[in-house]
């Protein structure tokens, strides 16, 4: 249940979407989240709804590391929800042109040469502690024995970036000699964070191509991912790109560009596009030019532009995106909160809810749906288990905040004609189906809205 | 290529499976792996074979990961592979029943003060050097300031089952309070090694049931598991299950069971499932029994049951057991290696290969294809991009040890007739097909293999 209300709140973050602006936001049962006259604090009601709509797990801690977007602690919708944007992401990259191939890469880097003295590294505490105990050394020789064992110890990646660099040569023989092609990988990177340590589950799309095309390239790319940010957006217009400033760039980088999303609080990057040279490629591979030469152009390394993206973060954007104030009630002018989640990433697609009645029949019912729709992939949250009664307004509610695309009412009348109450989350509309076309429905529905 | 030979050969080692098992080994051209009258090595002609399919990344070191059953570096064929065996994994464990939920928690543990002295954790090494620097303390003082340092820095998870534990009350109120029900989640953990630390992919279901019914979801579980590795597999009575002896069982567990494969090594683990009581449970949420208790049974907090999967280890287990040798030649009585992985897995689907003619055309034709077969999720390998003419036989060597389902080729005849040539891994029968038929001959087949 959302109840928490905020008082005193900045201006700047009372972004939260209303379909009607003027209107005053009233008090919506339990689903209430602010005062009469009141506007909601949209950052602490995103997080509290998605603390009680499963996405993220309670504790506050996790909802902070959620908010700073970095990896949390994720409950079965959220998980969903990352496994839906982490495909889409993969399928963009990877299916846009025949020349992107997948890889995976270690976490831990043998080379323990590797990384300055601010990177992480995995250590077992117990080596550590044995030299501790250690009585008949003196401090300078302890001091030695712990910091060759330091360098001894794995460092973590901070990043993909050098893990494709390394896939570089083989790749190269897949593609027949020939640039462009690149090297996608997501996974968990680590980042140092005031002592301790975040995860991030990043997106990784690594480029080569000949050196006189990479502007043109990240031009490209900038177009492609913004456009894919877009797509699933509910308001467009808060992910937006736009080039680094010179001075921000590092050495090696000579053009760059990022994707923004306009947070309650503030911009904040979701990919980043670089421009980075040949220098590192060269580096990875101890300046043997010869095997990074491509076979039309002899004379040249091919250069590199990265694609780094923090899907943490940009689930945030989404979730942000999608949560909208919506009227329940002309009469009482109640509002409620929708998310509207892009039916691609919608974790749940459908709820399978039963009305009063002879119950063990409508729940075979449910399960043959249930069983039908899975086998077509379309996700079902069985709301026909729970056993306490609850009112049609109250579930509705809750299938809103969820982001539930539709909900099913089967019925007593639903065994003689076969017919059911179909409700859309974002027309609020009750349509009555017959149970053989829902799986098209749906199916068709899904599929449309993924080709727009 | 495969040039790899082993001259002494352990006896143990020489289960790589062959159709004729009295037929003398001969060359095969280019793909040949042993000397006339000789049996290959099965390991290292598997880790040959993986390295240059694109399984697994080029390295001495990566290869020895590979084989100890932990994550390495994977090029694109391995991830793709790993990422069909997660995606089974999860529908087989998500879709068995609707009271399993996905869950993500993070690898990095808050709680600094868990795990004992042989815990992993991350630090960050400039912090370390700060204190080695400092000059004016004295060795005992140092040690202290270093020993706080290692005890604030977060612990690495070495498994997923602490973190489902922590998951548990927010859990039960999704199913209402009601048991049985499993939180399902798949990640990196790491293992000490050696001085050093690996990753490996876990999978893992945690399943909470009433006291009484414990050891018959151990056996149900069991069964389940034991079932989807045999689905896969080519030969599938090289997965087995047994019980854990007693004396092997840790303390708070009472029963155990094991998912073996039987490597050319011998027998190693590739599931562990364990009754593991009340304990862990009632220590992860500070002995508060009465938050723990499920409705119908308010006496008795749920036991747990654990299954835990290494699926780095199980994707060698699959690829071991696929790989046949196989009289390529009834006359030469040539062999040839064929990586026979199932349909469901198998990394690509479709090969498309031009025969010499008009080039632009017949790409054109296969680009078209292409795209109709990515639309439907079949994965293609765009053989025709390659510019270097291959001999026919060369090329079906090569798609076999790739484990390629279907090669097809686009000719002059196509571009007339609309005809072309469809070999089968499987058969090496070659059929000629319509263009309009590909897509749902390859669609049945796919989804007929997965139905078996």
């Amino acid at each position: 249940m959302l109840t928490c209300c905020v008082r005193h709140l900045p201006r700047r973050l009372s972004t939260l979407k209303s379909p009607q602006c003027g209107l005053p936001l009233q008090h919506s049962g339990k689903h209430c989240s602010t005062e009469p006259g009141e506007t909601p604090d949209p950052v602490r009601t995103l997080v509290r709804l998605c603390v009680d709509r499963h996405y993220i797990s309670v504790g506050e801690g996790n909802a902070e590391l959620f908010r700073r977007g970095v990896s949390c602690s994720y409950g079965p919708l959220g998980l969903e929800l990352r496994r839906n944007l982490l495909e889409q992401w993969w399928h963009s990259v990877t299916r846009s042109s025949a020349h992107v191939f997948g890889i995976n890469t270690v976490n831990i880097s043998g080379d323990t040469a590797a990384g300055g003295p601010e990177q992480l590294r995995i250590v077992e505490s117990e080596s550590f502690q044995r030299i501790f105990e250690k009585q008949k050394v003196s401090k300078e020789q302890l001091v030695q024995m712990l910091q060759e064992l330091l360098l001894r110890s794995p460092p973590v990646r901070k990043n993909l970036f050098k893990g494709a660099l390394e896939q570089f040569v083989p790749s190269l023989e897949l593609v027949n000699g020939k640039l462009p092609f690149g090297l996608a990988e997501t996974g968990l990177c680590f980042q140092p964070s005031g002592g301790s340590a975040n995860e991030v589950m990043q997106t990784s799309l690594v480029w080569f191509c000949s050196p006189r095309t990479s502007s043109q390239w990240l031009d490209h790319w900038s177009r492609q991912r913004l456009k894919w940010w877009r797509k699933f957006a509910l308001s467009p217009s808060d992910f937006s790109s736009g080039d680094v400033p010179e001075e921000e760039l590092e050495e090696v980088v000579s053009r760059g560009v990022r994707i923004m999303y306009n947070f309650p609080w503030g911009q904040e990057p979701l990919e980043t596009l670089w421009i980075r040279g040949d220098t590192e490629l060269l580096q990875a591979h101890k300046g043997a030019r010869s095997k990074l030469q491509c076979r039309e152009d002899r004379k040249s390394v091919p250069h590199v532009v990265s694609v780094t993206g923090n899907l943490d973060r940009g689930m945030m954007a989404f979730l942000s995106n999608s949560l909208q104030l919506q009227q329940r009630n002309v009469v009482t002018h109640k509002l409620s909160l929708v998310l509207k989640l892009h039916p691609t990433l919608a974790p749940v697609k459908v709820a399978l809810d039963i009305s009063r009645g002879a119950t063990v029949e409508l729940r075979q019912v449910c399960e043959g749906l249930q069983q039908e729709l899975m086998e077509a992939e379309v996700s079902v949250w069985p709301g026909y288990l729970k056993t306490l009664p609850t009112s049609v307004e109250h579930l509705n509610a809750k299938y809103d905040e969820m982001g539930v695309l539709f909900t099913m009412m089967i019925s007593e009348n639903t065994l003689e004609s076969g017919l059911l109450k179909v409700r859309s989350r974002d027309t609020t509309i009750k349509e009555t189906m017959h149970i053989s076309e829902i799986k098209n429905f749906l199916c068709r529905y899904i599929s449309a809205a993924d080709n727009i």
